[in-house]
């Protein structure tokens, strides 16, 4: 039985998350759970993608990914099993089945070829996202989901990648965590890959950032600096305080971010 | 080994979910456990038997669910053990154990008869609670708990039922979710039974809304409107919006919901 | 496989948790886990302390506990296992390491050593804490983590001790839970060993609150009282209210309470 593992922004004061896990034990007795987070802000794409990119690393190899963030639930969009690597990802086709990476096989979640009573409008969830995880999970064929289609076709993940220009590269802050780090999606690897290393200055809106630090501890209390995190993603952060109070961003907020290596 | 679902007001800032995770483990080992969810408003035994209620049909058949919303811990409320179908439901008798259904057995739960020592006067959960759940969980006969009594004993699930009256039902908000949702418990079964599917009035307050949709996207944005959840309940939303923020709810708020069927 | 039972202060909005299980079902799958919870206020490790005392005694026998309350993750604190009675502790030496009580034995945890990767600077918990507890939980020899330390070399749990003093105890609020009421650390062991069960008094600033009670029900509505909680430990509450507001209480706030036996 392959371990699963949820991400939601069903939010812990419902009833959502618990009947997820019920029809995961009840389908897939067994097979062991592992909750990635419900607290994704709801209805938000871009931050769903940007949690199961930083988690994806960390799974087992043969995970089942459930990923519900699907503010067009009961619209046309699809809901979608996809594999990439050695592990599965369900999820509605509206940038989040994207968000892992190039898949190598897809399949719609079909109801009726699953033998599943008619979804309910606002819930699909409880009632074909965790049927068709539990299914993967037990070792299925993904053809008894659905119909298999190309990955090629799938929406894209909405994150814009960063793009190369100005000697760096221009940027946007794609996730706040708790503690008011400004998290863009620049890694470390793409630019080790274009520089050698040069000096390297950070821009956010107004405010200059000189040269990349290790830790936070490696700025004065209150001040501004720039590193990458625990994922390998470069961050906005503030030693001691939080960088989204200190550069007036609010939830909605578009934060471009420049990164330029070399003498200006 | 059976599995254990969890439902409590305990909130997640504290130990005393950990606790009955670790009892549950160290008493049952192995025996799956699911969360159902936390966040109970404090002492609301409506909440809890709501969301219960909701969580209910898509657990395991064979599940031991641990409820606690207990505001009269250390008085004289009996804690009790319920069958209804399958599955075992722990809780104390102020409602809540009355919440999944009629019981067809029920036992007490006796500390000195389980050789337990004395509990404390302010955490049943982990005193009395989690260590029923855990023997039911293993397989233990039931009359090893406390004393069988009779389910027609049990205090009754305090959620009014609805009322069918004018041609239609008269019923009351039991949960306000995440998204504003407001939520009755007059569910599609019972309307359906009544009535030919006329056409139906909802009115909450002096709020009139005609018809039921099928899913939030029907009605304009910021506009009221009626649906069956999917929990199969009655609910007032509010299109990208919130509907408790659109008739001035607040918690402890008793709004009554009037449906009709048919020409007025 | 031991049993492996979470704390931290990482929140639930993030991926962080989510990682620590992911990273633990991969490297010791089919351990059972235990969320003891991730709320710990951000960073304090008196909390910390506080909270693995309460949870340690309904813990398995032979649980692995993976607590990470680390603000100086990345600085020169040591990343340690010790060994309470047959449970095994993981957790920076800050003094959370010492709060299960006395050690028997005592490693560090070194990645060259257990041959891990270099560790990012700011997610200890991820690249050494859940490493090292799955070993443990899959039953490795300790000493494959990193070196024998002494344990009396660890940095002592924060937490101060009640002090004897004035035919009584002077002690400190440690915490405070989310229904508000006021935690110290003096358990009642400590006062039944000293005491005859003479007449206790209680100040706690300017307010006295004579005798303890066995249940918040036993005082008024809205009045101060005093009784010993569910882990044993005095605490100041108030029936239907919360004490923290009552006495004024802030985060950071430092509250000395004392407790005396006998006439004054």
């Amino acid at each position: 039985m392959r371990p699963v593992a949820l991400l939601t922004d069903f939010g812990l004061a419902d009833h959502y998350v618990g009947v997820l896990h019920a029809v995961l034990e009840r389908e897939a007795p067994g097979a062991r759970r592992i909750d990635l987070g419900h607290q994704v802000p709801q209805g938000d794409v871009w931050a769903g993608c940007f949690l199961l990119r930083c988690a994806w690393p960390s799974l087992p190899d043969d995970a089942v990914v459930l990923a519900v963030v699907d503010p067009g639930v009961g619209g046309d969009r699809r809901p979608v099993a996809v594999r990439v690597g050695g592990r599965w990802l369900v999820a509605p086709d509206n940038g989040l089945a994207a968000a892992a990476g190039a898949a190598s096989e897809a399949v719609t979640i079909d109801w009726r070829r699953m033998g599943l009573p008619a979804p309910s409008a606002t819930f699909h969830g409880r009632d074909l996202f965790a049927p068709a995880a539990a299914r993967l999970a037990r070792g299925d064929d993904p053809g008894t989901l659905g119909e298999r289609v190309s990955p090629a076709g799938l929406e894209p993940c909405p994150i814009p990648e960063p793009v190369a220009r100005d000697r760096g590269f221009h940027t946007t802050v794609v996730h706040v965590d708790r503690f008011g780090n400004l998290i863009t999606n620049l890694s470390r690897e793409v630019v080790d890959y274009y520089s050698q290393r040069g000096e390297i200055t950070v821009r956010i809106g107004s405010r200059i950032i000189r040269g990349i630090r290790d830790r936070y501890g490696q700025e004065r209390s209150g001040r501004l600096l720039a590193l990458f995190g625990s994922s390998g993603y470069l961050e906005i952060a503030c030693n001691l305080g939080s960088a989204a109070e200190k550069v007036g961003y609010f939830p909605g907020k578009v934060l471009e971010v420049k990164l330029r290596i070399g003498k200006s």
